[in-house]
């Protein structure tokens, strides 16, 4: 990809406009803020620019905008389909020391934000205020508010709250000519104008970069349940997913492990043991939450009904916060458990929940066709299946040109079921060629208008989402 | 405004394009589709278009932007900022007969409807399924889906629910210049791209016409509790509705009337009475669903003791479903009650919900300064008041020269708490002059490049919106 040079004078301008430990240009730098969790690719930024102030973001893209020159906006570098890598070079905005929690407002039930703030770290700070932010993607200990917006993320407890997008009130944003704007209101409705907010969550940076986010809380839950479910089949699993929902239950998790998933997983995490049957294909993790315990208790009731009625084998509940603790731990660490296996690629396919089934069928079809072994795992209660595929012994030759026709196969059928390519991780670089796919020209070019109207010049995060 | 005029060449298109009775031209039918519920105000097309399908809106929307004509969508004409008034005249795109609930999914709990179907005929037909569609504006007997998504529409469930956006999964568009496409895809979750879909929602038939939409269903709530609460002293009824949030309870609804909003109410609807004390100054509306009756009543009990901190009078409990039935007429018809008094405006002012005790003050504030009387109610859960401001003997000149002045103080106020113009009635022509109280020339600029991004011409619902 052509990544240009940085002029000099572009550095020196830099240099003038922004206090001098701001900008970074050592080669250790440069090569940290140049990967990010996205299999094994590095691109790293020309230039790091660390600013401390929405002040100083805009500056620094008022000379990028000027000078003609790509900005990369880079959060916490958790990202799985590549969004925050430097592919144009240029000027990586990484917005890791704007991490203040400006105000928790109870009164209103909101929070004010910086982009850098760790997920869990709000999440912690407003719970113990009893109030809630329910968005929490798997590395919610390390990724950051403003990554999360970025990518519109999710994780499990999207199936009974909504994902980030469904928390944003308002948001502070630096536009590729280093304007600043509020996009919306701090209100919980709002009719007044295009939904800008909205707009910018989820647009990976492309449209311009987050400074400052007020977000939604809720009262935070008194009580959770948990439980792992076991099945003999995969697709009894899936069904008993929908049915859960079509017996008025909505549960704050509903989580899919495959066999090998659990397995991997148990090998890889420490301190944490779940005896499995030897013929058992896949597990459910089911959670409830609410403020009366004896509720939960016939929600669970209502739900192990369902499973039972699915062929589940015997669930296993979580009775302490150790147990609830340990099984989290199971799901939330098996990307991490396959990726220390072998090279992999992580697809994120998204169907209406009772499709999956066949999407689960159907990624093992071209598995056993294209000679490749998948881990699938993911929230299924919103019909988000994460799609592991493992190089394991795989040749590099069907790794490189073989896989992606696979991938293609793969994210049609999802698309046939009324599904698309990515329920929470982005599209980014990695899920770019595959846009055709979800997009139709017409749909493809009116995205390039849009992007156009923002960021004429196509400086803002340059070679991510539109092909 | 400018007119224009229809060539005979246009007219002669458009009735070869289309079946002879989808091209209506009598005056009667041009009258009728020339106003809406927004105060007196009559714009008529100079032609009204009654397609039966997305083919046929497509042949318009394509003659249209090959002639320059505007075109104007309409609904049920229920709107009351004038979203679908014919301004500009030239093509009024009624989408009254594509009113087909195309499906309803049981097993994923998604419903795909023309944009004509009744609000209230999409709620009684999934609940008879045991399901649940939220969004309840006011209007629901009369007002149809396509408006509700083009204004984002609210009602009182938004509180607990969301609004009209949050339901919203995939919508079909035809765009200014013709073209048909999809905005997402059938699904919960959904990173892939911009987010077209909430773009569409709430653009007010600016970007283009909404021809078909999937909407999210939830499992309908068995049980509801309502109670009305009076109070002595309008600050401690909104002081109570940020504490009932504190407190851990999020009810379904959480509805504001003033004194005179009920008065007028109770003496305009028949077969409902209510005893109200003489120093009763507000009241609130509060209900909660769910599934058990018992937890229920623990939440009312909750709720009983927070209004009693709040000095509430003697609270209301509605004991069967005839009473809840005549509590929400009541609050319904509000609106139509002011209405039926008096020329009126109405505001529809949002705030963060704890500021609502200081919007209504400043609100009567501007009021005793002006000369007018209002009468105020509205969605207190989120914060949205609805301002009806009473022309009653007030002369006509102070009426249009100077209630202007008082309503741009009353918006003022508003954005300086955080709040905005519209929470969920849109701006569309009324409001539209007011639109620089909320958004500065950077914002509205970034919003025109979006608007010409979808329609260059300028022909899509012209005049409304952006000023």
């Amino acid at each position: 990809m052509d990544r240009g040079t940085l002029t000099t004078e572009f550095i020196r301008s830099l240099q003038d406009a922004v206090p001098a430990d701001v900008v970074l240009t050592d080669q250790e730098t440069l090569a940290k803020y140049g990967h990010d969790e996205t299999e094994d690719l590095h691109f790293p930024p020309q230039v790091v620019v660390r600013p401390r102030t929405t002040g100083e973001v805009a500056a620094v893209v008022k000379l990028c905008a000027r000078h003609g020159v790509p900005v990369t906006p880079i959060g916490a570098r958790t990202g799985l389909s590549g969004g925050a890598l430097s592919v144009k070079g240029g000027v990586g905005l990484a917005l890791d020391r704007m991490n203040t929690i400006v105000d928790i407002d109870e009164l209103n039930l909101q929070v004010t934000v910086e982009p850098g703030v760790i997920t869990q770290v709000l999440q912690e700070a407003v719970a113990a205020k009893g109030l809630y932010y329910p968005p929490d993607p798997g590395s919610r200990g390390s990724c950051t508010i403003g990554g999360n917006l970025a990518e519109n993320a999710g994780g499990p407890r999207a199936v009974k709250y909504g994902v980030t997008r469904d928390f944003v009130l308002n948001l502070e944003v630096v536009l590729p000519d280093g304007e600043v704007v509020w996009t919306g209101a701090n209100t919980l409705k709002n009719a007044t104008g295009y939904d800008l907010t909205r707009l910018i969550v989820g647009s990976e940076g492309t449209l311009g970069i987050i400074t400052r986010a007020v977000l939604r809380l809720v009262p935070l839950p008194k009580e959770t349940r948990l439980m792992l479910v076991p099945f003999r089949d995969e697709r009894k699993a899936c069904e008993a997913v929908a049915a859960v929902f079509r017996a008025g239950i909505t549960p704050s998790a509903l989580e899919f492990m495959e066999r090998d998933a659990i397995d991997w997983t148990l090998r890889y995490v420490q301190g944490v043991s779940v005896s499995i049957a030897d013929d058992t294909k896949a597990h459910l993790l089911v959670e409830v939450d609410g403020n009366h315990a004896d509720v939960l208790m016939r929600d669970c009731e209502t739900i192990l009904g369902v499973m039972e009625q699915h062929d589940c084998q015997e669930v296993l509940f979580a009775e302490t916060a150790a147990e609830k603790e340990g099984l989290w731990k199971l799901r939330r660490r098996v990307g991490e458990a396959v990726k220390s296996n072998s090279v992999y690629k992580e697809e994120d396919t998204v169907v209406p929940r009772h499709a999956l089934p066949d999407l689960l069928a159907k990624v093992k079809e071209v598995g056993a066709r294209y000679g490749f072994k998948s881990v699938c795992y993911g929230h299924a209660g919103d019909g988000n299946l994460h799609v592991n595929i493992i190089k394991g012994d795989l040749a590099d030759t069907v790794w490189q040109h073989d896989l992606p026709k696979a991938i293609r196969e793969i994210f049609t059928y999802t698309v046939s079921l009324g599904g698309t390519l990515s329920g929470e991780h982005g599209i980014g670089l990695v899920q770019r060629p595959y846009m055709d796919i979800a997009f139709n020209p017409v749909q493809l070019d009116l995205m390039r208008r849009i992007k156009n109207s923002f960021d004429p010049q196509g400086i803002m995060n340059p070679g991510k989402v539109l092909p």
